[in-house]
């Protein structure tokens, strides 16, 4: 019990020597990778650059403690610092004081959010996140933060909530741009992807190992920050107007608790609500890649867990939100990762490079922290999803091109709402008209198949329809409008059998729609028959009283039915008298 | 064409004497019932008693043209007007003016929308309302609209938006109670009681046809009305306190559009798009039941088109959103109405009604209408429904509760929109944790069940799953946590066989599921195969590269499976190569 919410507990007693040479390797590669995202993303949501490397310490070690990745490496993500920025953008508060207060506060009702659902188990809520909607979204929010990173490239001031409002601001400005900002940031658009695409076979074809190649060119940002903040600081480019992270205060952060102010929270809610379920969604999908490639598990609900208590962590340690990464994770991964203690590495690591480090950082230009986050998200950004996506299934398309667009042109926080709510709509929509097939049967055979499509027996006294749905509120009125077609248009018949093999739920609507088809049926001289109903809809129904008003009998298969009903139909025929005798009820046998 | 939308081009062609005599008598007996149900229902409303004749006029002669049942009987009912006063009473108008003139642009919007929804056969918005929640819905309506109307019972004022603060408001007012107003109002409750109850074994007894007894007794409201207002007029009680009907004006109602103010038409939009669904739903299901026992039909899209210019001839002239009424369709069918006629015929007789009888319910007790309403709407109230579906279904009961007390506590649209939105959330909560089960052979057959219900063969080196639902979005995630959780625990196995015969469509987020189980499957060195595929979703996944990934195979029966899997495994033990060699895929036949 105890390790099922400390998984520490687990991986610690076979933690030995090995594992922490492992686990030093891969924290130190993480920390250099760390380093220029953590204060990138900072930048992206409207923070001074520290509270990035704030972000980047406890959060880990909560992490550590409360996971159930082995390799998963928290911290400041990309997505999550855009819809930061949303939010607490949204708010419209007087100083750069109260923005920090909120963003740390946000962080707080995030981490307070995702330990509720850890612990009451309601993990499954980010399953209304739909890959379609999550594919637009960060598509979409790839765009944006793109976008709204160009101002630093140009150094002229220019803001917007969407994609729009930025492009004209920026293009409003242009002519503002400075022209050293602009080379800086270029150029270290251009070295980084060059470094992305190029430097890996380069270092291969200099004799290094494909891995160590790798590893190296991940270090590509922080060359170019290195340089870049050489170069200004050397050439005194400041003076000719290059904007720079600036004095950043050294030595690691105080704890406290963020500000309790009730009208603060909420309105916060809805976007905690939203950061906690697309990084939640985006970490796990993440974190299951990974540990499948060792046939090892995590288990969703401590995950919200261990995700809420970094979210805390940081907050605590004034911070703002945070996630799992998906680059900074594989690196992780790759370097030899074991087990979370290299997270916990990772976090003396940043924690080293917060109390010693900080005043390299004075001179580093805010372009380049503006061309990493540029290279980073636009990997993200997946068109190609689109096209998948049209050519599998029109309905996931139109929710995908609702929320990309949405995203792009009303926000964040507008777009994915309404790509939830378009593609629960669209599946009710789907499932209400569920595929659904007169069937007779295959000569020679038990089987039974659609009419209009194979050549087949039929009786015109019995019409079987099969229905490929489960059967609930969204489509018991398309059942009854079905069947009433079919009687009136077939004035011949004496039995309706619903054939049921892919009915996995009869909900209470259906039930009674199934009840008003029985007495609507009765009232047309007609039986009404059940077959192949499976074993726990059977269950079901006998807590019901479906089963004793139904006029016909419940088959336990379609060729059962078919049989009996022909021989009674002919039989009625001879006799003269239409309605048989009422047989008893016949159950199927309960199958699981 | 031309007769899908104009319905009476149908029956007009066959229309004869005979039919005539028909629907003449029938139409008599509906319009002595709709009487003081009109009055009543207005008063119910918040509005003039006058109006509810104006809802009971032009309305029927709309539906007549466009509408689709050949005995539905339209007008005020009592659900519809309790929405009306709860949609119209929340905007806090100055004057009972802008409150007639709020509630008759309300019947045209409503009007408006059921039209659209028609054109665009959107009929299957009405899904949403599970029956449930209706029935719960319902339920609480009658009980609040039988508490709203007990200060008429006892002559004082006193109002609330929910049951508490009715009875609260009440409680303190009763010792201001009318004693007049009281024996008026508990004499015609008792009475019609009594009428619905003994009046007609007592008919039968005195040598009357059952048909006959029956209709008579419907007419007891009318009676209790004639006495009531006789005995008021008479001994002169209004001075004593009994508040009347009052002077109402002489005369059809003239024609006109409702004001066009675009607030308060936004301010009404939420709720008349409410009474629209419920009083489709409702009016759809009656019309339904009536059609089935003379076996035609009803379109219910364009039944939307006529309930919608009924809303819209209701507006025109005066009147307050209408709908298809349960009781009085009922009266209209037994009383033996063949065709839409009967509602024209009807509509000429509260026309005549409204132009003459008009003085004669001057001195009419606001207390014998109340009781006319309570009488009515006890009938709704069914608590049976609540017994019944807890013991059918815990999950479909919890939502009809909630929308009950909802209702009950919070007013009728929180109690519809919250029935609704649970209805739906508990609905994803059922399909996100599918029925799934890991089978085996039957011995002796090709039968594959449940491993834990049955004495099955099974193979360490294959696990065969099969899923009870549909693939989509909400159980996505369930699935890959299931599969991970499977191969976690059973190292030694080589194949995973996904069965497939209950899966009635793969949406693009279980497709990427799918994709991501099959890659971290191949990770772990497990093949991944599907079987019994049906033939849409084959179709479907054709148009993806899933087929194309796939490590394993996709087989047509999970018998097939179980021979070609065993084989390969036992050779590749003997041959000591785990990983055979790929086998072209092999699809199964399209099946309908």
């Amino acid at each position: 019990m105890l390790q099922r919410y400390l998984p520490i507990l687990g991986w610690l007693k076979t933690y030995n020597r090995d594992t922490l040479t492992s686990d030093l390797v891969a924290a130190l590669i993480v920390t250099v990778m760390l380093i220029p995202q953590s204060l990138a993303y900072a930048l992206l949501a409207g923070l001074p650059a520290e509270v990035g490397l704030y972000a980047s310490i406890l959060p880990l070690v909560a992490y550590a403690l409360f996971g159930t990745s082995r390799t998963l490496a928290v911290g400041p993500v990309a997505v999550v610092s855009l819809m930061t920025a949303a939010a607490v953008g949204n708010l419209s508060l007087p100083d750069s004081e109260a923005y920090l207060a909120a963003a740390v506060a946000l962080a707080f009702i995030s981490g307070l959010l995702l330990i509720a659902m850890g612990v009451l188990r309601l993990g499954l809520i980010a399953n209304f996140l739909s890959h379609p909607v999550i594919s637009a979204f960060i598509t979409a929010s790839g765009l944006i933060i793109a976008a709204s990173q160009l101002k630093h490239l140009l150094g002229v001031d220019a803001g917007g909530d969407n994609l729009l409002q930025i492009l004209l601001a920026l293009g409003n400005r242009i002519d503002e741009a400075n022209l050293p900002t602009l080379l800086i940031g270029a150029g270290a658009v251009i070295f980084l992807f060059w470094v992305r695409s190029r430097l890996k076979p380069l270092l291969v074809r200099a004799g290094l190992r494909p891995r160590l190649a790798d590893l190296l060119a991940k270090a590509g940002p922080v060359l170019a920050m290195a340089v870049t903040t050489l170069v200004t600081a050397g050439a005194g480019l400041t003076e000719q107007g290059v904007r720079v992270v600036g004095e950043v205060p050294q030595g690691l952060p105080g704890l406290g608790l963020p500000p309790l102010d009730a009208e603060l929270w909420q309105q916060l809610f809805v976007s905690a609500l939203l950061i906690s379920l697309v990084g939640f969604v985006e970490s796990v999908s993440v974190a299951q890649t990974l540990a499948a490639k060792r046939r090892q598990r995590i288990c969703p609900n401590q995950e919200l867990i261990g995700l809420g208590s970094a979210n805390i962590a940081s907050s605590v340690s004034g911070g703002f939100p945070v996630t799992g990464g998906f680059s900074r994770s594989v690196v992780n991964f790759d370097a030899g990762a074991e087990t979370p203690a290299a997270g916990a590495f990772t976090a003396v690591g940043i924690a080293l490079v917060t109390l010693l480090l900080t005043p390299l950082i004075e001179f580093l230009p805010k372009a380049t922290l503006a061309a990493t986050i540029i290279v980073a998200v636009l990997s993200l950004v997946d068109f190609g999803a689109l096209k998948r996506t049209w050519s599998y299934s029109r309905s996931d398309f139109t929710a995908m091109l609702a929320t990309l667009v949405l995203t792009l042109v009303e926000g964040v926080e507008v777009g994915i709402i309404a790509g939830v709510g378009l593609s629960l709509l669209l599946y009710l929509y789907r499932t209400s008209k569920p595929h659904s097939a007169l069937v007779g049967k295959l000569p020679g055979s038990e089987h039974f198949r659609n009419i209009d499509r194979h050549a087949v027996e039929t009786d015109p006294r019995i019409l079987t329809l099969r229905v490929d749905e489960s059967l609930y509120f969204a489509n018991a009125r398309f059942l009854e409008d079905r069947i009433e077609a079919l009687i009136a248009n077939n004035p011949s018949v004496e039995h309706l059998v619903l054939m049921c093999p892919a009915v996995n739920l009869i909900d209470a609507s259906a039930l009674e729609s199934l009840e008003a088809i029985n007495q609507r049926l009765s009232d047309s001289g007609v039986r009404f028959h059940l077959s192949e109903v499976k074993g726990p809809v059977m269950d079901a129904l006998r807590h019901s009283s479906l089963l004793d008003e139904l006029t016909g009998q419940v088959f336990l298969s379609q060729y059962d039915a078919w049989e009996a009903l022909r021989r009674e139909a002919a039989s009625a025929a001879v006799t003269g008298t239409p309605e048989a005798t009422p047989v008893p009820h016949r159950e199927q046998s309960p199958a699981s």
